[in-house]
């Protein structure tokens, strides 16, 4: 058996030990279908019951958890973040191959660190650079002019529009469009009249963007991605966008142009922000909100509906649209009126 | 005259026929734009008033719609599955062409099977297998040891990360992205951490995926998306979830981490399903729902509001704020205390 | 310093001078980070304050903020339109770089104007056409028959499938996939049957059409998108639907198969619409509305609810559930029945 020891472990990552520091594991399971060799972790109370028959070799968990524990421990504050870190030791990302890959198409002009990595079939414009050990996957199209910092990863299919600029250590998924015309449209008298989007797009370091996410360049300024700020998929962010350090964006949401994100906000799913607002920092707001006005405080938002039987939620919704007649019926009746003026339900 | 006479297809998709078997018809068409030589259907009561004036040759239709009919008839109970039986007949999919193309970059470990097709541009990592009769679009990416199982048809630019494996007879659309890493992030004190996504995609047979759909590879076991399972565009599935066979899902859907979906199930457009929940089997959701709690019961689930011109909607919203406050007057009211305390309204 | 004059501006677009006409402006710049020699606008009061301070050589504004201009100034009735013509004419879009480029892979059945640009990995398939000057860019994939008129640039990434034609003067942006099947599926005892989806997607002139946007061909007649039609990101478009000319629908919106929009509609970020409606010309829908049924009035209408402090919307979403029996209780209170049957809240 190969692997690693538990006292290796806790040791490299500052952890408690509970348990044989000579046992080893060789990989990460969950809970519920670890095997001798395992390593898992609980960082979700949801799955607390599965811990007492977990086979696992060893469970990354936090102090109120180790008494229920019916293995090795590795202990800590933050298991999460403690398992992240461990499972990243035993899983290593592949190795960065250094070098062009025969079939990407790269300008002359563009420079390319030695030590990155250029897919089959990428295509980089005039003016790109791409840093040390990034890697370009199959099929990306850099523009002129875009800037790639060092150990970012761009997986296959990623697009950058000219003079895009990506951080360090970045992680891009598939299908992200980065830097395309913001919607930014005029109307006359007989028609619309395309507004030129010449901003650019600078997105810090520390920065994982999800599968088909989208990011509008600027109209006039740049759009902003602050750094570690992480996007799901499907995310759609417009012009001039500013997003705060640390702020966290799940899957399907939309953020209307010019609005500017706080810092550590955390936005859930297929949320909606209208454009030209601001959202200050430490702000959360629930899945599916629509966010129409400015959020000036700190605190958890929300204006999503949980789904209902729909013969019953039918009725809600026939009953709200009466919802106004209903307060006036209800003044009148505390003003002694006690009888309806006429029948309404 | 070309095409294939009525009496060929009643024999042929087991449908009853009213009319000259020798009629013929050469491909399909809605019952308002047919024309002699088409046939079409009435599956939807939408559209039974066009039935009386059609100008088909042949309408496909249910028993009960028989006699409105003034042209011929093949019958049968589901007309809208029996149509499409036939549609598919008459119009069939393109012949594979069996081969690699000349600029395709496939690595040498990959194993294509002779009768797939491979289009141009198309990059193949080592360790993927290609099955028979399969279609690889032009611009796709297979990562290291994808599989596409036999007959399974990748239209242009879909993208499978490393080790996703797709089942036989399914169609992928442009733009899907297969296998990305799940948005598994742990928070630390210093910022985000990101959560290796070690596990993989299992997509049964006969699955349909829609274009620029995205679904996530697990985070330590596989996402598994049942046989027959059909998506349409832009639906975006978590790590870690499980779509049950049969199961519709329309556009615009997020289905976020962890969430199980029974089979059967149909789920409306632009629905959002939280993390971590069990949705039972046979349940539909309609369209822009949001479900925040598991679903255990089969039935129908809905918690949208329809549009409303907007300044009687600007009220109620008004309203709605107040609503709490409603419910204690109301009481108070009942406690026969008549006055309110202040105006309200 | 460069650029152009005031004097020839005013001369060339149509527009009221007020101010040196020899001075000179090279290039765009917001109110607040304007410099000698930039010019900027003002047309959303949202920023008039900054219009005071700015170091601008010149503003584009309507009359009614002349006075409050300090610096020279360009007067429209609709400055936004006006600075979108002279942004446009100061920053022009980079010229059309005529032939195809080595590594694309044109089908010799293809017809590509000698005026067109094709770009680096671009695949054109047999009987495609592409118009004078326009621009296929890196990594597109045009199927069989596809045609792209004149003018018409599509950024690298796009996909068309087989047939598609796009008009004149259009913008295409990276990952939208044009004419993919529609999400017909007929249900039958054993499973879901495909229909075919054998329409086709005609584009008009004067489209825009945002990054991984996409729109499905007819199931039998064609999706049909008309002139000057603006799309933003990430918006899906269901098969058979007609979108009327000069319509702008923002990011995120999901339109079902069948259903008509008129001309001269907006629509806000993120509103599904479902399949088989009508909505009438000059119809607004406002960010995040569900609409179920056909809008025959020009109008707004809106059914999204705005983000609430979470605690105080928990609490009205409880008492939304009581709905119902709270105007049953009104009802009670209002025949004279003061005291409750059971207490309720």
């Amino acid at each position: 058996m190969e692997g690693v020891t538990l006292g290796q472990l806790a040791a490299r990552f500052g952890v408690l030990l509970r348990g044989d520091p000579d046992a080893r594991v060789t990989g990460v399971a969950t809970l519920e279908n670890a095997r001798r060799g395992s390593l898992t972790f609980l960082a979700n109370s949801r799955y607390r019951r599965q811990l007492e028959n977990t086979a696992a070799t060893a469970v990354v968990l936090e102090p109120a958890d180790l008494e229920r524990c019916p293995v090795a421990a590795l202990v800590d504050a933050n298991p999460y973040a403690a398992y992240a870190r461990i499972a990243a030791f035993l899983h290593p990302e592949p190795a960065v191959t250094a070098g062009v890959h025969a079939s990407a198409v790269v300008d002359g002009r563009a420079r390319i660190a030695a030590s990155a990595e250029v897919g089959p079939l990428a295509v980089i414009a005039a003016g790109a650079e791409v840093g040390e050990r990034a890697v370009i996957g199959a099929g990306c199209v850099l523009g002129e002019g875009v800037q790639i910092g060092a150990d970012t990863r761009l997986a296959a299919q990623v697009t950058c529009y000219d003079r895009v600029r990506v951080g360090e250590r970045c992680v891009i998924h598939s299908g992200v469009v980065l830097g395309a015309d913001g919607f930014g449209i005029a109307r006359d008298v007989d028609g619309w009249v395309k507004v030129p989007q010449l901003g650019g797009l600078r997105i810090g370091n520390d920065v994982e963007i999800g599968a088909n996410t989208t990011i509008d360049r600027g109209a006039i300024d740049d759009t902003v991605i602050e750094d570690d700020v992480r996007l799901d998929n499907q995310v759609q962010i417009g012009h001039n966008v500013r997003i705060g350090a640390h702020t966290a964006i799940a899957g399907c949401v939309g953020i209307s142009g010019s609005t500017t994100i706080g810092s550590n906000c955390m936005i859930g799913g297929a949320v909606g922000i209208a454009g030209h607002l601001e959202i200050a920092d430490n702000v959360a707001i629930l899945g599916l909100t629509l966010v129409s006005r400015s959020l000036n405080e700190p605190g958890t938002y929300s204006s999503s509906l949980p789904a209902a039987e729909v013969s019953q939620w039918r009725r809600t919704v026939a009953r709200l649209r009466h919802l106004d007649e209903l307060f006036d019926r209800v003044r009148r009746l505390e003003h002694g009126a006690g009888g309806p003026e006429r029948e309404r339900t």
